[in-house]
């Protein structure tokens, strides 16, 4: 049974561990700082399909079905799947997983959805439910663009705060059993809305949610910065890292060299052209599965917050005049408990 | 702790209430069979707002609110709001739910969304980790008209076929305490595509999800439908009703009059010109707030399995040649169970 630890957070007292994951990556992340880390790297931005949105369900197939070999359950074993994905209707998600037969529940947290999903999948094998669960989600730059933004062949200038969304996939396969590391904590986020509606400037925009999650995690926990080794946010690039930073401040945090923003470390932000960093539901998903869970089987971290960031309107919202609502949803990852 | 009953179907030993619950409609279905249920019945379909999305998102709101007073529970004590929409990034739940300050989960589920916030929400309380859920959604007929087909100012004509969005919302607040119905069993769904393209025809295809769901039911609980006093289905309208009941009566069950759909109860399909009736998130969430959940804690009826139908496909995927998948989640709702 899960235990309410304050306002958001739930303490999971027997933690699901983390049997398999996968990151796949299109061609752009395979050239940044990353490049090595993901299961496999498309140099095709169509993944052999007719569409950029077929391209973006493929390459979440393939990212499940990676996922689920590395933790050696056929599909058809898991008990639930959580996925959700930034296109319209999440049609990335539906269509990948159509052929399943899975019990399926859709989620929607824009980018905050791989938080979302690991939140939804730990809690219910905690609560006897399941014994197995896939939570995935992922993102394309260029079905993206089209949909947010402009037509590709446009080619707009991007404004400096922008940021690029990776073409990205991760896959989680939680279970009640088994060796590797487990989910420990859920913080579920509240909708922040701090009245930026600058669609370019997402960073701004979802940087006060992530603090609002942080600090509740830490109110309900009783932890800090310093019980953590690291902790990450999802995809508020440079600029909203250094305003999360500033709040963390003002706070009396000390962030010190521990806080990392997932945007800032799947592309080299200084050499690659994605101005603020990298966005979008693949971001802080295939950063996870590439880059932070490899590291905590090796023993470099033991225990880690990861926080994904999620800006929840549409281009409708923002051209009605809405401001941006932010969400982040933090899970609690650690090696070496049982 | 939940127990897990065959594939698709958790039992809930310790059956969360419905503590409160409120529905909440446009014009034309006020002057449905069902005006009278509302518990609040705009006749401006702009409900006070600048455009169709802000005020589905208003409505939502609305309906949010008066659950909660009926529940006489303030917003503040909720553990957890799941919420989800048709609009594009779900917006009319996110924008309903932005001042609430209560950790929030969007979910995707198209015109299921009603069971499967319920399934969620329900698992959430009976495996310990919150007391008090929101579980809620809505749809505007006129914003997902200009969304999923035309302009409303074209007035084009509508196949036979074609279903009527409805203009409503339905909130259910969960408790793990109090008097009331209770939501006993969880069915979720898998995905199933039957190959419809025609998007002019969604009972057909997602009648096969709903037979899915029912069957997969049945055979993980050993009932059938003279276990239930009623089973209803979400929004497969006429046509999809008589589809689901073809492929029932071949499997040799006998649905008699116990089985029924919301959207054709929620309109005079014969009199309101909606062809092949109701559809939309707020056709069974609306119905089961306005109609069900009544009848139950009148003892009218005492056992109802509550079937929700969604269509996971968006305007993109339908011109990209794609088929059409549907999904359905389904609910046991008790009455006279502690």
């Amino acid at each position: 049974m899960g235990k309410r630890l304050g306002r958001q957070t739930v303490l999971l007292s027997m933690p699901p561990v983390i049997r398999g994951y996968a990151a796949v990556a299109g061609k752009k992340e395979g050239e940044g700082p990353l490049g090595e880390c993901f299961d496999y790297v498309s140099e095709d931005s169509y993944f052999g399909e007719q569409s950029w949105e077929k391209a973006e369900s493929h390459m979440l197939r393939q990212c499940f079905s990676l996922a689920c070999d590395k933790a050696k359950l056929p599909p058809s074993e898991l008990d639930y799947i959580f996925s959700g994905d930034l296109l319209n209707q999440c049609i990335s998600s539906a269509f990948a997983m159509r052929d399943t037969a899975v019990p399926y529940f859709g989620t929607y947290g824009a980018c905050s959805t791989m938080a979302e999903t690991l939140s939804l999948g730990a809690m219910l094998i905690e609560g006897g439910f399941a014994s197995r669960v896939c939570a995935l989600t992922g993102s394309h730059f260029c079905s993206a663009e089209r949909q947010y933004r402009f037509p590709l062949e446009y080619g707009g200038l991007r404004a400096p705060t922008a940021q690029w969304t990776v073409t990205g996939s991760g896959a989680v396969v939680l279970g009640s059993k088994g060796k590797g590391p487990r989910i420990t904590h859920v913080t579920t986020g509240v909708i922040c809305d701090a009245g930026i509606d600058d669609v370019a400037n997402m960073g701004a925009a979802m940087a006060p949610a992530a603090h609002a999650t942080l600090t509740a995690h830490f109110a309900d926990t009783g932890r800090s910065f310093e019980d953590y080794d690291a902790v990450f946010t999802g995809d508020l690039g440079a600029i909203g890292h250094d305003i999360l930073q500033s709040l963390l401040h003002k706070d009396g945090y000390d962030t010190g060299v521990k806080y990392m923003d997932c945007g800032m470390l799947i592309y080299d932000v200084k050499t690659q052209g994605v101005n603020s960093g990298g966005s979008g539901c693949g971001c802080s998903a295939s950063v996870l599965c590439a880059h932070i869970l490899p590291a905590i089987e090796k023993g470099i971290w033991k225990r880690v917050l990861f926080a994904a960031t999620g800006a929840l309107m549409s281009p409708t919202s923002a051209q009605q005049g809405e401001s941006i609502p932010g969400i982040c949803h933090a899970v609690v990852i650690e090696s070496g408990v049982e």
